[in-house]
C-alpha cells in the first residue's frame, strides 16, 4: 500500500531533508521510524523535493509503501511516537501506486521570514535577523517583475546537469506582522537556492542597492554574477506542496 | 559607573538564568562578557530576579558596575559581539549608584504562550504544546479572580525561608493569535513557580476539569495540593521589568 505523507519539522538542528552518511537528517529519522513499524523491514520515502540544511517545513509532502496492514491514524500515531520531536507527521493518507510525491507536484509554495526590527535572539534560527528596514514598495514591484515564466540561470548555481533552467513563478506575496517581513512564492518549481537568491536580490533592493527593474535585465543577463547574495536558510520555510 | 541593562534571551538552551558550577546559564555567559571588557576584572550582575531553566526573556533588566570608562552604546555594542547569539542586549543606561535591579522592582510582567492548535514542531520550545481547544470565556473569569491582592501559597512549594506569599496582580490578559493563547500576568512580585502554577490551573480550567469559581477556594486554602499542575516552562516568557 503507497501512503502520503504531510509533515513539518524545524530544520535547525539537521543537516538538510535528504539522507547523508552520519549525518542527522529528517529523512533518515523518518525512515528509521518507518522500517520499524515496518517489522525492521527497509522503507524508503520519496519527497517533494529536499530542502537544505536548517530550512524549516511547514507542510513538506513524501510518498512510501508498507508491507504491513495498518490505517492511516494508526500509522500518524505510531510514527510521531518514534520520531524526534521536532519532527511531526501532520497527516497520513493512502494514494495509487503510480502517485509520486516528487514527479507529480503541480505548484509548490515557499514562505521566507525576515526581522526587520531590533535583533531577537528568541528567532535567531527562525527568522533571517536583518534589523534593518527595508522599502516594501520596491520589494513589491520587484516580485512583480519575477512572476511568470522566466529562465532563472541568474538566481542558481551553474549545473552541468540542469538541462532547463526555466520555471514559472504562479504567484507572489508581500506582508509584515510586528516587524516581520513574510515573502511568498508560489510556482511550478523551485531550482536549488532560488528562492534564497531571489530574497538576496529582493533584500538588495528594499536596501536601495539596487532598483526594482533590476530584476528584468538579471533574468535576461542568465548569469548568475548579475544577481545578488543568497539570503541565509533559516528564514526560509517549505510552506505547501500541491498535487493535482 | 553603575549601568542598567535590558537584554533577550531563548532560554531553551540554557540551565537557567543564574550560575551553577559547571552549567550553561545566562548570567555566567554575560558576566564572562562583561569580564572581558572590564580588563578582566570580575564582573557580577544582579538580575531583576532569576528564570528557571528553559523560560525565554524578553526585556529582562539586570545592573553592574564597571571600573572602566565606555560609553552605553559601545559597551551594548562590546557585550553582543562577546555573547553567545541566543541573548542580546537590547539598551544599556547609566542608573545611580544606590540603584538595585532587583529591590528596586515596582512591577513585573509575564507571558505564557499555548498552542490549542495542531502539535507544532517548530515551535516546540517556545509555546507549550497543548494541542487542545480551551475555554477562554472561563480562564478570563478565573484571571479576574486572581487579580488583586491575594496570599499564593497554593501556587507556590512550600519553602521554610518564605515568610510571606502576599503578593499583588495589578492586571491579566488574555488573547488569541493563529491558535496560539497568549495569558499575561503583571503584578508587583511572583513567586517561583507562581506563574506556571497559576497557568496549570487556568488550562484545568480551560479544560472543563475545575470551574473558575474554584480559583478563590483555592486561594483561601493556602495549600498547593488543592492547585493544579505546574505548566511546562517552554511556554514563558519574562515579558518586562518596570521601576520607578
Amino acid at each position: 500500500m503507497r501512503y502520503l505523507m504531510t509533515f513539518s519539522y524545524d530544520g535547525s538542528k539537521y543537516n538538510g531533508y535528504q539522507k547523508q552518511p552520519n549525518k542527522r537528517t529528517i529523512q533518515s529519522e523518518i525512515e528509521k521510524a518507518l522500517t520499524t513499524i515496518n517489522n525492521n523491514c527497509f522503507v524508503s520515502i520519496s519527497a517533494s523535493g529536499r530542502t537544505d540544511a536548517l530550512v524549516h517545513a511547514i507542510n513538506q509532502k513524501a510518498h512510501f509503501d508498507l508491507n504491513i496492514n495498518i490505517t492511516c491514524d494508526k500509522l500518524k500515531k505510531a510514527i510521531n511516537s518514534l520520531i524526534p520531536k521536532d519532527i511531526y507527521v501532520k497527516k497520513i493518507e493512502t494514494v495509487s501506486d503510480s502517485f509520486h510525491a516528487r514527479y507529480n507536484v503541480l505548484a509548490k509554495q515557499y514562505i521566507y521570514k525576515i526581522n526587520i526590527g531590533e535583533y531577537n535572539p528568541i528567532e535567531k534560527d527562525y527568522v533571517l535577523q536583518l534589523c534593518h528596514d527595508l522599502n516594501i514598495t520596491e520589494i513589491k514591484k520587484a516580485l512583480k517583475y519575477l512572476e511568470g515564466t522566466h529562465n532563472f540561470k541568474s538566481f542558481v548555481k551553474a549545473n552541468p546537469d540542469i538541462t532547463d533552467y526555466t520555471r514559472t513563478i504562479i504567484e507572489t506575496d508581500i506582508k509584515e506582522e510586528n516587524n516581520i517581513l513574510i515573502i511568498s512564492f508560489l510556482g511550478t518549481g523551485f531550482l536549488r537556492y532560488m528562492v534564497r537568491n531571489m530574497v538576496g536580490l529582493l533584500i538588495e533592493i528594499g536596501l536601495g542597492k539596487r532598483k526594482s527593474e533590476d530584476v528584468i535585465t538579471i533574468l535576461n543577463k542568465e548569469d548568475r554574477t548579475s544577481s545578488g547574495i543568497t539570503a541565509l536558510p533559516n528564514g526560509l520555510y517549505l510552506k505547501d506542496v500541491f498535487y493535482e
